[in-house]
């Protein structure tokens, strides 16, 4: 049974919204990942989202470009956390960062960065190792070896130096 | 019989709708306003829609402000034009304007100014106008009288000089 | 007769500006295109607006970059709705985007989103669809052709896999 | 026993981080609200952070202004949700948007709107709801009463007309 | 016989443009100041030009605010230098800058800083001191008289010290 | 002997501010093309800058990227008219844009469009052609040729279709 | 004899620029403010500076808003570290930031917040630190001071509350 | 014994970071560089920074992308100059612009351009200068050094002519 319900707003951003489903997956979170869209299947959307909250959904990922409206008509309608996913298109961004996280008082949707379909994931497993103590101790193994990596590549580095370093990446 | 709706996205910004309303009334446009709100009342903003466009309204004006999804959600369901007012709200109103303009291919919506209610009243005119003589008879004399007030100013100008016309502002 | 002309502020500007004859032709809306620069050929197009509003014209769609004033002089002249498309020139849009939108208090431009010239012309049918029971339909089914479109990926979503969904279309 | 954390990132902060815990005194969650600075006290952020983790905190929502890097440096050491509202300074608040929400993958904050603390606390109260089903009813009728609410206002303005209904809120 | 026309967008601008005629008159350069708006009056802007023309205008000053056409119109028209004053209104004025400056390949606008309109006076000064020696030296003693009261304000300071420097100008 | 001079800061933006040099080819005005930095060679520009004044030169073009002080610079030291060109680096260009145009009230720069050259060389001529009635005759001429083109434009649009129009620029 | 020299480009600045003063006075720093512009005073700009160097000032702190030159014009003749306060003046800073930071291959400005004046002082004596031990042991206070003074606020808003503490403060 | 610690957030930005490494060696400044992330190896990060206070580094080079809190982390432990360095990470690199730049009154970060690793480098010479006089008299050379580079190419320029010129680039 699903617990986290990924909604890419089109094709478009399928394969990035996929990085979210790839970290649920990672993380051993049932998941499931579909398209709808708030402008052109609003009736599709609005029953994807009350249909997630009967079977148990606990949280939705939204991704969408532009004047990015999916995670706040997905937050209008659904009790539990909204995370939404501002994506690029053809600029910088700005639009769909300032249309998903611009909610007014009452409707939150919990943001990430611009693309960050990788952060989303987590942020869901995070929100979900709130009350499973196994996904916790996955998250902190995970924070420990983001820094191993980080230490690792820093004794690569002293040891090869920075010419040599760059050099082997080439 | 109501030819244009004018929805506010909340109490807040009723007042400056009422620019867009004010401008209907002086063109005998007959139009009703109502307050919904995208996020806050998303069954109440579907359900007017769907009836607005069974009673024959021909022209939906929505104004809202931050992730202003309110016309988004509108030109979703309503396959007449839907006017768009981007609203400030503590800022420079750069996030409404996004969120109301940037809408994907598909579903437009005529966005006017930031705070332009009044603009979007007069484009609700020129549009019920291409099919209304009278309407764009109007239309043609209230340009008209625009380019007068600017003669009228300029000529008292001429007459006061710039100090003159300026004091008697004060 | 045409309804809709459609000016293109430069060649440069044209192939984008085909997008909203394309639409206009598909829903079987006589329309005309052509070339007039609000700077460079500014008797022209001063000519073009009294002339379109003689042969009895009811939509302008004026599409411009950089500080994209065509649609406003386009608006000044016309008195039935002006559409504006704010066009990308080397960088974000944001100058044409403002210069097209930001219209003064009585002169209203519908914009659209930068780059948005599909979404013109499918406002422009909206716009003629207000008297014209059925341009009015044909909308409706395009919208929901929109929405079937959408249902049709979702459905080969869930039939494939997002791998299988996503190695299909590379 | 505590489940929330709020911390502010200064005094002159503190008012309206007071406003997400109003949210979650509201719904009956548990929590607790501080002063600490990323920059200022380093060492007392991260032993507040750890001191969390032991406590049993579920949600650490952190409010910052300018350079906010306080939710990124809580987000750094906690392995559930962290919260992050970014707050205006002076300007836009467009530094404290960015320097909150575009963390690098691995390490996510959920960020809502500009000054968006009582956002904040609703988020959390979802949080938790997605393990409590009583929360999730409180949540639901929370949603249901923002609904009713613009429904009383839409009955009062088609009763006393628009006019009526601004001068009663002068 | 006056050598500037300064012509500000509306009744609103005219006191920040009356800047630039105070600048003409201390120098002694003949001017004159009208109002004339490209969107509400384009006829009597364009009629302004052409006189101006004949008449022997040197140098066109323009301000304007929001999607700022009046200077882009004036330089479509005129052949000699057209000086804009991008203006401020309800917002950074962004849109008059971008819309005032961004003058496509053919049409230059000598745009000044936003509410510039004492520069746009100085530039008016310099463009026809390149043919009048008289003017020149004029410039030059202007240039050394703003050097100078930078010198005296030094002076002031060291001789006051900060505290009293500051504290005698409350 | 030369009435224009043409600074780059750098040799990288040399190709660009050659533009501006073309035009004045192009209409007959004598001018010189160097390189100057502010930052670099402080001194070199000084000394260019007064030895113009002396040499009798009437304007200065001035083109720089990011921090972009050139033109002001040189607007310092300068009484004639100083025309500044933004360049864009590895970015939009606002950084240039806003170094060259924002100056404090005293000493204008002639601001063009980012990456404008060509337009400060248009610029410069109608400055010098404010007392050369030969040179005003030529931009007269010169206009009037940007109008006739796309008036040719648009009849081989006419005649083509827009299709064939695009088909026989590929 | 001084080892920092302040410099505000003009009279409105010079209040903000004490601030930089003040904090050079409490760490015991010898220290001289004055004023000089780019523009308007750009031959005393560069005198100061040569002088500056050859009296042995260690430091330059240059503030400035706008076109923000000094900083740059400062750091192109002065060898040792300058630092640039970019200061608001009518709008969001932006462009004295950009202005002051965006610098050149080859010339760094050290640049703090906008109107980051106290920060400027800050810095120059953590610069004159690396050479001065008592110096950075006032530092090394002065951080633990700020720390101290966050956990007094939080010592005493755990004590209150955070109604007591706010209403405290009121 | 190093005198500068240079610090790259992650592996991406250690070609560009490398940059700052080199001018530091032109210079004969010991230096060192490695990787280190304040939200993925918060631990790690610290230890260094208390590290370098320990072994007498002086000056401490931060460069990092989107939120980049790494200056600021730093900047909060170490009692001498921190510089940041902004990099850009898919888009202008405002982010990490405002994220380095808008520390709070009390921690300073000197910040140079975006991507001015360089600079940075440059920057900490200069800082180490303020304490040795031979390092000093390098600067001053390195600044001439680029004076007569721009004069040799302007001398080259002179020779050649414009197109000579460019043309002997290509």
């Amino acid at each position: 049974m699903s617990k986290v319900l990924i909604i890419a707003a089109s094709e478009s951003v399928l394969d990035l919204m996929n990085q979210a489903k790839k970290v649920l997956d990672e993380f051993g979170v049932e998941n499931e990942i579909t398209i709808a869209s708030a402008h052109r299947s609003p009736e599709r959307a609005k029953e994807l989202i009350l249909d997630a909250e009967t079977r148990g959904i606990k949280v939705i990922i939204a991704g969408a470009g532009m004047a990015a409206h999916l995670a706040g008509v997905v937050a209008a309608h659904f009790p539990l956390p909204v995370i939404g996913v501002p994506i690029k298109h053809d600029g910088e961004g700005l639009d769909a960062l300032l249309a998903t996280l611009q909610m007014p008082p009452g409707i939150p949707v919990a943001t990430v960065a611009i693309d960050g379909a990788k952060n989303a994931g987590l942020l869901a497993v995070q929100i979900l190792a709130t009350s499973d103590a196994d996904l916790q101790k996955k998250m902190v193994a995970y924070k420990n070896k983001l820094s191993l990596d980080i230490e690792e590549k820093a004794a690569k580095l002293e040891k090869l130096g920075v010419e040599g370093y760059l050099s082997g990446k080439k």
